[in-house]
């Protein structure tokens, strides 16, 4: 009997209803547990990040032996990446929010790979001009959050392949096609650049490593899709001497239009809400954006409305209502009929507004520093 | 019926006795024609290189156009490699003596391309210190025979990344594992690092009409088995914009004990003479070589012997006897009877010691000017 509702996570598509816990369970990683959350609020100073809190993290991979480590003076690092097709969107931000706040609680550094090769072997429809200009407005984008430009470091793979590149060629020793095609499902007419990509994906967790001469451990904060990349690079890890990466994996975020993860691979520019967009259709997209309200205004004041199905809660719950207060409060007013879909929607635009005029204001600053966060050179010639 | 006496010609493996007619019609490539030799030896100034003229270079891809052009005032430029899996033999010389004759009499660049990675990854025994350290000793070897410093140029792989990556990243997209499998035979074992190395193979090809903006012609002389690697190249060459390179094809050396071959991938260091091969060791492999010899003197006084089977004439033949008048009386002195194994490697032993030690002076001025020759700088950022 086929499965009644099947859904596909891999990290090149997404689709269906996902089953997080299924999810969990198929790719065989650890819950992120109340106790857990509780040793990284104390490690925290205190505060727990509403990603963690609301439980957007909520799998990892030896998440416990890192902060055992911290806790007894060996410092990790962090790795995150992004693949430039185009601008980025607000789901985007789920990884380096969190190691945005990791970053400044804990003091650690900050590596950002930014993959426009791969994306151009990926995407047939993107030029390398095309990457190569969405790679440097991403990265802006990204270091605006608020990295510590004395703590982040860039792999742009195309201006960083020299850094990369040794580490990547012991790395591709022990990569075999089979592996890949085995967790990408990779097709005879795969580009050889894509076959040959997760050798470069893989250098950053452990070119702090290489650098140093010692092992420094690593955390990959990235949404569950991405997991299997990383489960190559824990494979090959001991046997280069280097740490396995721990990782901490976040749900997807919902699209606009309600779909399961805010993707934009088709035609469906309105599913994202992009960091580019005009105001206006920044407005726009969150007016017509899928909602779980009910059919009649009289029928969800009686009723209420059911959050867990909103694209609009799901941006609140995100990043939008950082106090737990106010996440409550717009919670439970959504689900006792209180708080009505255009009202919400209204005060989220506010939000979102507020955050695009501080944003471009910081990612003016972040294009003064950016180009010398780029690593180009290797520590080592072998 | 299976094929009485089968070969194999493949980049990764040559054996069985091959019959050199016959590839050539399997690969679909030219004969190099008397008529053609002409037009060579009138652009050369009246020369021609042994290798030329004796047949060692018997066939070739699109020479024609590539000489229309040159004659039209259009030069090309020289691209060949080498492997670093450990020191070069004499046959490793086949393509570089060509390179130089045709540098030193056309005054067209040569562009080198050492492969440290691919070798790397090719070989499971041969560690990177390895590959990297018979990089550098080839290179010198290489530069060594004449090469013009003003007008060579080396891509030395893992120091060369950033000047071929941005170009090697088009490349790549256009090549499907389907298309690697298919030329080189590979498995689902095969690491995503020789998966992916025929894009880096390619790129010298291309890399001056992409530093210069227009179609640069490019002649690649290289043995029979590496034609593989650049057909790809050229079935790529025209959607790139760029021109589809020129081969020139040698058939293999024989190696010293009788094989297709002067390849040590086994265990048969004597099959080959080493470049770094002491003196002793050189005298001794060439009074063991397999020669074209009778069993008794008596029998090859009256009776003669035969030079096509012969490794010691293999080596007179490609490198050892400059002079037509003497590669003449060698072979015609072989064939009668007058000349007797033993003085003829007597004869060679004095030509291979001349070589060697002019060679090691010139070695030790390659070495002050072979670092400048790395490429290490794209000509642009695309």
């Amino acid at each position: 009997m086929p499965d009644p509702d099947p859904f596909v996570v891999t990290p090149y598509e997404v689709k269906g209803r996902i089953d997080y816990d299924r999810l969990r369970e198929l790719f065989g990683t650890q819950e992120i547990t109340p106790a857990l959350l509780d040793r990284l609020r104390t490690l925290a100073g205190g505060e727990l990040h509403p990603l963690l809190s609301r439980g957007i993290y909520y799998s990892h991979r030896d998440l416990v032996p890192l902060l055992d480590g911290f806790a007894a003076g060996r410092p990790f690092f962090l790795y995150s990446g992004r693949g430039p097709s185009g601008p980025l969107h607000t789901s985007h931000l789920v990884s380096f929010d969190l190691c945005r706040w990791l970053q400044a609680k804990l003091g650690i550094p900050m590596y950002i790979q930014i993959t426009d090769d791969e994306k151009f072997w990926a995407r047939s429809g993107l030029s390398r001009e095309e990457t190569a200009h969405w790679g440097l407005e991403n990265l802006y984008d990204i270091l605006a959050l608020g990295f510590d430009p004395k703590k982040t470091h860039v792999f742009f793979d195309s201006r960083s392949i020299a850094a990369l590149y040794p580490l990547a060629i012991r790395v591709a020793r022990r990569i075999t096609y089979s592996n890949v095609k085995a967790v990408f499902g990779f097709e005879p007419s795969t580009n050889i650049g894509l076959v040959f990509y997760t050798a470069l994906q893989t250098v950053p967790a452990f070119w702090p490593s290489w650098k140093e001469g010692r092992q420094v451990p690593c955390l990959i904060p990235c949404g569950i899709d991405q997991d299997p990349h990383f489960r190559l690079t824990r494979d090959i890890a001991e046997g280069m001497g280097y740490p396995k990466p721990a990782l901490v994996h976040s749900r997807m975020v919902p699209g606009l239009l309600g779909e399961a993860a805010m993707s934009t691979t088709g035609s469906a520019a309105d599913n994202a809400l992009f960091l580019n967009d005009p105001p206006k259709e920044v407005d726009r997209k969150v007016r017509n954006a899928f909602t779980g309200g009910r059919a009649t205004l009289e029928e969800q004041r009686r009723l209420g409305a059911t959050p867990e199905v909103c694209s609009v809660w799901a941006l609140w719950r995100t990043r939008f209502a950082p106090s737990e207060e106010e996440f409550g409060k717009i919670t439970a007013d959504c689900r006792s009929g209180a708080l009505l879909c255009g009202d919400c929607k209204s005060a989220l635009l506010e939000k979102i507004h507020a955050f695009r005029r501080e944003h471009a204001i910081a990612r003016e600053k972040a294009m003064t520093w950016a180009e010398s966060a780029i690593v180009t050179e290797p520590p080592h010639p072998l």
